[in-house]
Parts: structure tokens; sequence; C-alpha cells
């Protein structure tokens, strides 16, 4: 069967994380996305984070790991989105478009004459996803942002940590990514509806708003009991000690996440702590899973005697709830990960064959277990305005007057 | 404009997180959502987490946050999925629903006769919407999980804590919540292809996979350079040191994202350390931003001689990038999480006028600012049933004989 979005075009005002990584989940889904650079520079994720932090070590110093993630299997049109003939191109290119997508700030496409009541008299099916950092309402609508500005203001920041640790972010830019995602969500939805409707919508998702979706359920207990958790330390709000945390191995780190009570005889004969399996101030399921820093300081000096291989075999025997502390090095050697497609092969023209993210989501059964590469700054722009309908003359004008 | 997903009828056969929350943003989206719960015991997020952590000391000590959190605004049928008069309802109730989706572990649903090979057979136009904690397919399919697993197995663990932490967990349930919203958009993805093929299709997504996109632009850096990155302290695995972090200040702690060149003059006359603006080991952008220890220790000394509010009117004014790093409590205050709708108002039945988690998408323009109340435990059974096609008489015998 064809991938859910076969057919439908998307067109990219965006840069960096959210605005990319939306479209990225919609042409995984099967949509074509054609991505609007800035003429010379381009997104700034091709040269951000020096293109390969690591410089001379670093296997392929020149290629941008960064864009990759963001923007495999796109086209690339250069404009230059200050020149009336740019808005043109983009109005003619919106005619034969299903969705326009943006993580301009709220306000910027709309100063250009290019705002979703501009887009929708010349195509009344466009859908216009406008991506933000923190919502299109408010007073914080034009503020901008970064991840770690999210994590922050949504809470996390406050709830992760070692209880001596200053705040500390999730240590990836989890807020920008998943902030994508919503969006993405938000346009498949307005996609359905325009099926039924025959109209365009326009659709908001912030990361702000997003990154509190995450903690639903965190939040909702602050709300509801009129209490404040304290951090997750080693574990989460609700278990900050106990057999939910990692443990340091012989060789690395294993992850436990609680032992229930029908195992609890099983892991002290594994871990040799039978002498304490009736031991009360252990053993009681809250304090073993919830509050048990005395069993943690136990466990700590249990661990390291055996390698993760060594104690996973066991526990996975024996049905507990544990697995490896993987480094991306690790990680991106799992077969679990490859077989689903979360990981995927690319022959990048630069990088030769690597490994890059994949999709989390399947739709129809076989995941993708290839990526197509990132395209060359302005590699599509001909292609594109030829498809829009401009000629070669039209084109070579548009070069010399620096629209293109 | 009526919300997108308008007359989409979801059954969710769930518990916990992922599953549940797939359901509530297509509810949040338009969606009717009918959640199948276990007689009795029903959803145990109804109970989890001891309903209320903090007993006594808290507002609404019966009340559960956290099926609050997953399950407002839904119906809830209870239902003996033992007995084959379970197995035909649901598949009565196949016959005339859009999705049914579950987190139940891969296989479960199909050895009870309801895999989504045997629902087409009812309904071609059903989506079959499996989550899991690890993928459809490969050596961990059917391996149970929990939240922190995934952070570990999916590298985030690894890279979240200052360096002599153990690895420390993101400190919420992100993994969980996040691969419910994988799962929501490739639901609708689906629907959106059903709209053109007439055909349901099985979506998979898993929470092992989202946790990794999440991740995309981390990963692949290891992936394209060969090398491994270092855990995130107070900033990110790029930007370790410097003016990405958060601060203590007199009442609470600021989060700063870094200092642009052009405003670092303006940052250095508002925290008074004008003498350093010039000091190469200082004022360099990436040592300031990237690694900079010995400027991240002199503002940890300045910061905390002003408030977070005093700190923040400055920053803002000068286009600083900076927020308050809020606890929960601060958050529920928040003007801009109140007016997108991101935090809602509930009135609950129990717990009274009360402020809930809401969705980090709107489409169409007005996002909702109130939240329904979630289902008591087979509230909606009989009704659910009628619209089904049984009669009384029959229902009373399903009762007796604890099919419902």
């Amino acid at each position: 069967m064809a991938k859910p979005l076969e057919g439908i075009k998307v067109l990219e005002i965006g840069q960096e994380i959210q605005g990319p990584f939306a479209a990225l989940f919609l042409a995984d889904l099967g949509a074509s996305v054609t991505k609007i650079e800035k003429r010379r520079t381009g997104d700034p994720s091709r040269w951000m984070f020096p293109k390969m932090i690591g410089g001379a070590e670093a296997k392929n110093p020149k290629v941008s790991h960064y864009f990759i993630a963001m923007n495999r299997g796109k086209r690339s049109v250069t404009l230059n989105l200050r020149k009336p003939e740019a808005i043109e191109i983009i109005k003619r290119l919106t005619a034969a478009y299903d969705v326009l997508l943006t993580n301009y700030r709220p306000g910027v496409l709309d100063r250009r004459g290019l705002g979703f009541e501009e887009l929708r008299k010349v195509n009344p099916r466009i859908i216009f996803g406008q991506a933000s950092s923190w919502g299109p309402k408010g007073p914080w609508t034009t503020r901008p942002s970064r991840d770690i500005l999210a994590q922050a203001a949504a809470g996390l920041m406050a709830k992760t940590g070692m209880p001596d640790d200053p705040p500390i972010p999730a240590g990836a830019f989890i807020a920008d990514h998943s902030g994508g995602l919503s969006l993405a969500a938000g346009i498949m939805a307005a996609l359905f509806a325009r099926e039924r409707t025959g109209q365009g919508q326009r659709v908001d998702a912030s990361i702000y708003g997003t990154l509190i979706a995450m903690q639903s359920l965190e939040i909702n207990y602050t709300s509801v009991s009129g209490l404040e958790t304290q951090r997750a330390a080693r574990g989460h709000q609700f278990m900050r000690g106990g057999m939910y945390s990692a443990f340091r191995t012989k060789d690395g780190y294993i992850c436990i996440a609680g032992v229930h009570d029908k195992l609890w005889h099983s892991f002290c004969r594994i871990t040799g702590i039978e002498h304490l399996e009736h031991d009360q101030e252990i053993s009681a399921n809250v304090v073993r899973n919830f509050q048990g820093y005395r069993i943690q300081k136990i466990m700590d000096e249990i661990f390291p005697t055996r390698t993760t291989r060594e104690w996973l075999d066991d526990f996975v025997k024996a049905d507990i709830l544990a697995t490896e502390v993987a480094d991306y090095k690790q990680l991106l050697q799992s077969e679990q990960a490859h077989v689903n497609g979360y990981l995927r092969h690319m022959d990048h023209p630069e990088a030769g064959p690597i490994t890059v993210v994949g999709c989390p989501v399947s739709v129809g059964g076989e995941p993708d277990l290839h990526a197509a590469p990132p395209p060359e700054l302005g590699q599509h722009t001909e292609e594109v305005l030829l498809e829009a309908g401009y000629g070669w003359e039209e084109i070579d004008k548009l070069r010399e007057s620096e629209v293109i």
C-alpha cells in the first residue's frame, strides 16, 4: 500500500528544529517536502554546532549531522524573502501545495504578506502550520526561545537532577523535537478535515505547550493535590529512591524499573540478597520501589560485581524489568532500533554509508529501513520553479536579481 | 468550524499512559473516545501512585490526578475480555467505530481474536493503532517496559545529569507521553489515507522509537562523527558550560539560553561585569556559550544578588534569552499556558474547580480553555451497548454473567 500522505505537497519555510522536524515527520509518512532556504547561508543547521564538533577527530568533519537529521529526503529551494518576486513565488507554490508550515516567529510571514489570510485567498485548501516557541496567544507570543528555556518554563528542568544539582535539563533537545511532532500531528488532523470540508485551516503548535503536555500526569498531580513534587533524582518525582533507577555495573550501567512483589524472591536470589528478602525496611513494595535509599545503597555495592550483560541475562529470564543504559554508540548498534526503522541506513554523497535516525511510526506494516540524503543548498530551485510554471528566462532573471 | 476529528469514533483498549494519552490527543482534536476498562479494577491509573501521594496533606486525597490527566472527556465501558461475549461486543463496536487503539503488549489482542486481521473482516475501514514499548518487530517486541527503561535504552539517560551523577532520567514520564503523541499522529495519517482509499490500516508507534526520534540531532552527531558526546550537565551535550544554563537567584532560579554577540555588551552592563566584556577567556562566543566554566562560576556568584523577576525585567527588555525556572505551582499560574489552552479549567465532580493540562495543538484558531471530567468506571457501559444495538435484556444477562 502507498504511504498514507503520498501525494501531499508540503512547503516548509523553516529552520533549525521544530519546523523542519515537523516536515520530516510528514515526509516519513509519504509527503513530499520542498524546503525554502535563505540564499547563500541556508538553514543555519547547515553550519551550526560548528559543522562537526570534535574537529579533526571526527570521521566526517564537513558533513552537518544536524542538517541531515532534520532534512533528509527533502528538496531545497533558495529564496530571498525580502524581494517581492520571492513573495510571488511562494504564492504561486501555495496554489499547488497542500501545506505551508513555518517555525519563523508568529507574525513574520504575515508581515511579508504570507499570512494564512493572504494565502487562503490563493488556495482555500491550503493548511497553514505555525510552529512557535510559546503559542499563538498571550504575552510571550513573539518572545524568542531555545530548547532549554522551554524546559525551564514548562517545569521539567525543576524536576530533573539529583537533590544537590542545580536545575538541569533533559540532556537532549527533546522540547524542540517534540514540538515538531505536535505540529505534524495537528497538520494531519487538518488534512483529514479538509477531505471532508474542502477547506484548509490554520494549525498552531508550540514547544512550550508540548512540553507541558509531556508532563500531564505529573503536573496534574500538583494541580489536584496542591502539593509540589520534589525533583526526580535517580528515578521519578514519585519514585525518588529504590529500584526504579540506574546502577553502575562492572562495565557500564544497568537500569531497573522497580521489582514487582511476585519477582522479589527471584531478584533476591539473582543478586545474592536472600538474607534481606523478608527485611521489612527493604522489602515492602513502596519502600523497595519508591523510597528505598537503603536498598539503593546496597545495590550500588552489588551491581559492580558483574557486567551489564551478565545481570541482564538473569533478569530478562526472570521477567525482571531491566535494560542497559545505552550511550549513543551502543544505541546505534541496537538490532531492535534497526529492524523497526528507528535507525536507518543512508548513503550520503560525502559521508558514504551512515546510520541516521528514522521515524517512530509505521503505517501499513513495513517500516522503511533506508533514508534519502538531504539536499544541497538550492539544489531544486530550478526544478521547483519550472514545476510552478516559471520559464528558463524568468528563472535567469530571478537569479540575476538575487531573488533565488 | 467544527473540530477536525469531529465524528470520529475511537475505541481505546488501553491503560496507564501511552494508549490513553494517544486517545486523549485525538479527543482534544474532536474525536469521541470510548475507553474499555477491566471490570472492578479499571485502568490502574485510577489507583496507581497511591491515589494521591502525600496523603493527608493533599487537597483531594481520593481523586486520581493520573486518571484525570489521561482520560478526561472520555466514556468508560467495563468489559471482561476473557469472556467470549466481551470479544463479541468489541467486534460489534468495531463495526461502528473508526479507530481501535491499544497499548496492551503486541499480540495480546490477537490472542483474544481481536487482532487487526480479525477486526478488518468486521470493518475494512477500521484503523488499528498498536502502541508498544519497543516496536512491532525484533527481539524486544513483547518485552515489557517502563518510562525509565526507554530513557535508558534510547540514550537519553546517559546524556542527562551532572558529571558526577549516575545516569539519571529526565524528571517526568516524557518517554511514555511522547510515545502516545506518536501513535496519535500515525493514526491521523491513516485516517487521512482512509478518506482516499476507503481502507483501514494498522499503525504502529513505540515509546523507544519516539524517544530515539526526539534526539535525532544528537544521535546523528555520533553516527556521522563517530564521536560519543558527554552528558549535558547544566546545558546540553554540545554546550556543557557557559551561559546556556540555569542559575540560582535571590528567590529561585533563572535560565539563560546563551548570550548572542550583539547582546554581550548589554548583558555585561546588566550583570555588572563590564570589566570582563573584552576578556578573551570569557567573551569569545564559543567559550561564553559552549564551554565557559569560568563565566559560569562568576555568574553563579552574581545572580543570587537579585530576584528572578528583577533579572528578567532587564533581560527581556534587552532581548536576552531568559526565563524563570518554573516549578509546577509557578507553571500552573502561567498566563501564557492558560490563554493557549495548554492548561485548562475543569469542574471535577469531587475535586471541584481544578486546573488540568490541555493540548499543545489548536486547529482553526481558538484553543479550548475548558476540559471535561473523566468518567466513572463503567459509567457508559449501558449507553454504549445500547448504541451498539444490545437490548436491556441482553445487557442484564451480560451483567449477570460478569461480562460487563
